[in-house]
């Protein structure tokens, strides 16, 4: 079976963040005031699995060992039967 | 009041997307084998504004501006209540 897969990634608290600030001061400069501003990045892909806890933990794995650095990056993951 | 913004910026479909090929590259020499890899770029920020569709085309502005590129990109707009 297949499943769709989500990776969110994003800085942990506390990590500055230099693309968002630049953001915020570039939307700043066109007279857009906005605040707390952040990023995410977003990985989606589709997986082969059995079972969609096994497909869970096989992607926190990926993560684990590919996707994120745990010292600096939170991660969200959300696992779904492929749409069709 | 203010709302929370999130705006999720894809390559349109067909548009070609090495971050997203690299990845998948990278999974597969680690034995992970998916599919149809994608990346999506996500910014958040909180902005002040009176009414929940005002804010909105003032953020679709803003992607027009600055945050996305129309030619190439697809974007979502997610306006929300501000949670406290």
């Amino acid at each position: 079976m297949k499943y769709d897969a989500e990776v969110k990634i994003s800085l942990k608290n506390g990590m500055l963040n230099p693309e968002a600030a630049t953001i915020q001061r570039a939307l700043a400069l066109l007279d857009y005031n906005v605040e707390n501003t952040a990023t995410v990045d977003m990985i989606k892909f589709t997986i082969e699995g059995s079972d969609q806890e096994l497909v869970k933990k096989e992607v926190d794995e990926m993560c684990q060992r590919l996707l994120c650095n745990p010292v600096i990056h939170d991660y969200t993951i959300k696992i779904s039967p492929k749409e069709e």
